[in-house]
């Protein structure tokens, strides 16, 4: 790195206006230039979906030494894309954060994080990548004591870069005092159940809200994220974007050719 | 299994109106009684997107002996997890089946891929479940082409069950003639270049279409799904759900903790 400072593109599924998002624009400006694509609307469940169907279009909110912020009105997956391929093209970040969620992306709901697309983006374009997301669902959660949390990894990160194609997963549970200590995790895959709640309208038709409760599957091993967010630890869970399940290409030979 | 015929669900992302779903439901009801819960809305591209914001409604629009068609109103994800939950609470189907997709669904492209979300949802709930592709992206495709390998593939699936938590994403090339064969592969994690057109509306205001040309990870060695795809074969890739990049949790604890 010559004497520039850091550069840092941030980007979250919840938009701009929320603590989360302020809180890691507060702490990136302490390590770095701060350059921010965030969604116009609010996109929390969206998982990777991508626009193509539709343009996409940008409104530039700030624009000061160090610190620019663009809203796009795209996912979370687009803002990054867009950032990283258009918007940056001059130079790009070294490092991509996502969040702070308002809310866990811990276990199986990665899979549904829009919080998590950011950074999946981050490593297909060859940025080291860290999402954030805090044990507050409430859209006014005080997102402050996270930020600790997000300078200590943020600055190593920075410091030491990540294994290729890797990005971290950072959950900070909402504790009475402080964190008991850091863990490196894996993520759970437990199951949803009870997903909808079945309702009537006041005309006689029936309709449907997501909802449910998370089956863990750990059974007390001590080895995923949800086991020590719920003892009061922050979890960092390295991901990655491959899903191939090599481990049974044998089987699935034998099964059809 | 006792005298009953199979029960085969059936979803996809484009929606009811296409070719796709509509050989797969073909195939499918040779085998079994069929179910279909399809997107109302054309959904391509939504990844595994949920719809938490607004409830959801369903249309039933076919009901009959062995074969009941609903569209509803959210995403892919969603239809899935409707059917397994609700509209077919009296029996859990033997085989999730989603597409026939117009367009491949190889290679880093089940990141964003509605179809994948399906099957996702599928092995979620603890169900065998394949997602088929076609290489013709238009939305008149021809996909008749496909529906001997459906057959294969459900069949033997439907007798001999798949591994735990792996579902397959089989792909078909779109050739001229017949197939040279069908192989198990990985997904090529290449990755998006020159992602975003970026265009000036009549009023001067820029704006950004999605685009792009997909550059291969694989280098020739022949083990990805690309690689046999554009030689003429259909490729089955074993997938999974999980993310946790397991290799790397060392090196993360030893640059963070």
């Amino acid at each position: 790195m010559d004497n520039k400072r850091p550069l840092i593109l941030i980007s979250n599924d919840d938009g701009y206006n929320y603590n989360g998002i302020r809180s890691l624009i507060k702490v990136a400006r302490t390590l770095g230039d701060v350059f921010v694509v965030a969604p116009a609307v609010h996109q929390s469940g969206m998982s990777s979906a991508i626009t193509f169907v539709n343009p996409v279009r940008t409104i530039k909110v700030t624009e000061e030494p160090g610190f620019t912020v663009y809203l796009a009105t795209g996912t979370p997956a687009d803002c990054v894309k867009l950032a990283l391929s258009q918007l940056m093209a001059d130079r790009m970040p070294d490092v991509v954060l996502a969040g702070i969620n308002h809310g866990f992306n811990s276990g199986l709901n990665t899979l549904y994080s829009g919080t998590m697309a950011c950074v999946f983006e981050g490593i297909l374009h060859g940025v080291p990548s860290v999402a954030f997301s805090f044990g507050d669902y409430s859209s006014d959660a005080d997102t402050s004591v996270c930020e600790e949390v997000v300078h200590h990894v943020t600055k190593r990160v920075l410091e030491r870069g990540l294994p290729k194609d890797v990005c971290l997963n950072v959950n900070i549970p909402h504790v009475d005092g402080t964190f008991k200590g850091m863990k490196v995790t894996t993520g759970d895959m437990g199951r949803w159940v009870n997903e909808w709640e079945h309702r009537v309208d006041p005309t006689g038709r029936d309709y449907y809200w997501l909802t449910g409760e998370f089956e863990l599957a750990d059974k007390g091993e001590g080895l995923t994220d949800y086991y020590w967010l719920e003892r009061g630890y922050v979890t960092v869970t390295p991901t990655h974007v491959d899903q191939t399940d090599f481990a049974s290409m044998a089987a699935i030979s034998d099964l059809l050719l």
